[in-house]
């Protein structure tokens, strides 16, 4: 057997196959019945929980492959809240024929980012689908976290003069997979950025109250981002284009396509906003972590007036400033 | 706007609107940020952790659709391990040109199941593939309990001399998905049976220690989870034909198709183990309940001999005895 067929999403023997001898040992999940018993944290009052599902076209990308973005992206989900994660599920919608060999290579993708972000993959669901009613694999994860102590992150917690850090350079994801897709070979090459997060959050977590919020821009991209900051928060945000880290690859990229790498997803940075007080602190933890080495202040907050409250303003590099809006539509379809 | 398309998948304002005018009022979602954060019982050290995806084909049949279908089938998950279910997420991939209309309508049995079983919906996804890379709709839905006490249910709970007891009659979900697959019309129509079963198994958790196992027999039928049970169990199971109780709209849809109703898939029902002593007490506790009037006790547990034990064995109606095995691939595709 090479090739999943439909029988393995029956429910029969073919389905008890392919999970007991490839996708449960893959990602060492240990109960097949309907749903995990897990411990949970003693100390947790609250539990954070999410769910995303993955549809990324293609499926193997410079830098990573669906099952190491799913794994990493509801594992940040988690983190932007403040969290710990702690236990993932894992559900498969598989089209009909899709070689065997690519799905044990996203699953050894998805164990290893478990194992990397600390968290147990508990449950699992396949499903299989037509040949031609789905596009190779779908991957969907669930996460659950705990939160200790009163941490609260959020929107309502920004005050004006704030400092908007950001962890690491941006598009990289976006632009990755867009080259995959259309063939385009960038040298060097542009690698996404996926990554699990949570390490490099639990170094912002103190001094308390300091951190305001965090959020990963993913799908629509560091301006998407900003701009869902500013409006759920009714402040302004400004921010300088000349902060923005940006790799020359990405740069390059989005020169030659046409494209805005401020809109362009990222799988592996975060913008956090934090206290005036604590942002050269914050800086530099994120600069003395693996993920953070590029770690910059972009901007900061301010109350807004009648016209800017709500807004996000990018002052750009030749002097000018720029009101910074979500896509209407579509950049990039299926970077995630 | 009356059909989805693929800017509603992008992450940028199209999407936001979708969630925020559609999909969150209509599960009654309050969240729309990176993780739910919501309270955890304060006794319970233990959750449920499950998830499923819902593929089903159609989407409407006899009974249901994929919204209630999608909650109630994760609601019974995490019910089967005797927990208490607090909180679902759901995840969306939507296909290029769905027409909003269905979308609201599968939103709206969304919502009336989760509010039936008593569970909030807290946290969301929406992806768009493109025309012709999905079929329709395909959701996701995963969900977290409570357990609390020392509810411990198993396959190793399973002992010799324990009665198998089944909640309602077989079989109905398979038969109406099929029967609207193929534009079949049975006089009087069969309907899924679609239900969350988590008010009825509360009936279920007292005298401690009396109920063993329950499962859900969805994908593969009573079949098949009766044969998971002897197998996980390591005992043998022995039903009796004559005992499982089936509806005349199924019996006589199975003998027109050649289908067998034991590897048909249920939706509201479910199969219980448990001690030979509170059989009794436990079947009325189900005949008193709405979803359980039909409930039956079907067969008992054997420790079996090396030839039988990890089967299940049923004695027919002509008074013979014959080996159930799961299906080796496929009935009924695509039938949640």
């Amino acid at each position: 057997m090479d090739r999943i067929l439909l029988g393995h999403g029956s429910g029969g023997r073919m389905m008890h196959q392919l999970i007991r001898e490839h996708i449960a040992p893959a990602l060492a999940v240990k109960d097949l019945g309907d749903s995990a018993v897990v411990d949970f944290d003693g100390d947790a009052r609250r539990l954070a929980f999410t769910t995303d599902s993955y549809v990324v076209s293609p499926l193997f990308f410079p830098g990573g492959n669906i099952g190491d973005l799913a794994v990493n992206g509801t594992v940040n989900d988690l983190a932007m809240v403040g969290a710990k994660p702690l236990y993932l599920t894992a559900g498969f919608i598989i089209e009909e024929g899709f070689p065997l060999e690519d799905l044990k290579k996203i699953l050894s993708s998805m164990a290893a980012a478990a194992r990397e972000a600390g968290v147990a993959i508990v449950a699992g669901d396949t499903k299989v689908v037509e040949r031609g009613k789905g596009d190779g694999i779908f991957i969907n994860t669930s996460g659950v976290g705990a939160l200790t102590g009163d941490i609260s992150l959020g929107p309502q917690q920004i005050r004006p003069g704030d400092r908007v850090l950001i962890s690491g350079s941006i598009g990289r994801h976006g632009i990755a997979v867009l080259a995959e897709r259309n063939g385009l070979a960038f040298d060097p090459p542009v690698l996404s950025d996926s990554a699990a997060l949570n390490s490099l959050v639990s170094k912002l977590l103190d001094p308390p109250g300091a951190l305001r919020m965090m959020r990963d821009p993913t799908r629509g991209g560091v301006a998407t981002t900003l701009k869902e900051m500013a409006t759920e928060s009714g402040c302004a945000i400004t921010i300088s284009e000349n902060l923005l880290p940006l790799s020359g690859g990405v740069k390059g990229a989005c020169e030659l396509l046409g494209l805005d790498p401020l809109y362009s997803a990222n799988e592996g940075v975060l913008i956090a906003v934090v206290a005036h007080a604590a942002a050269t602190l914050l800086l530099h933890r994120m600069r003395g972590h693996l993920l953070g080495k590029e770690a910059a202040i972009i901007g900061e907050v301010s109350a807004g007036d009648e016209r800017t409250s709500g807004m996000v303003l990018l002052k750009t590099v030749i002097g000018g400033t720029r009101i910074v809006d979500m896509l209407p539509g579509e950049q990039l379809p299926r970077i995630c």
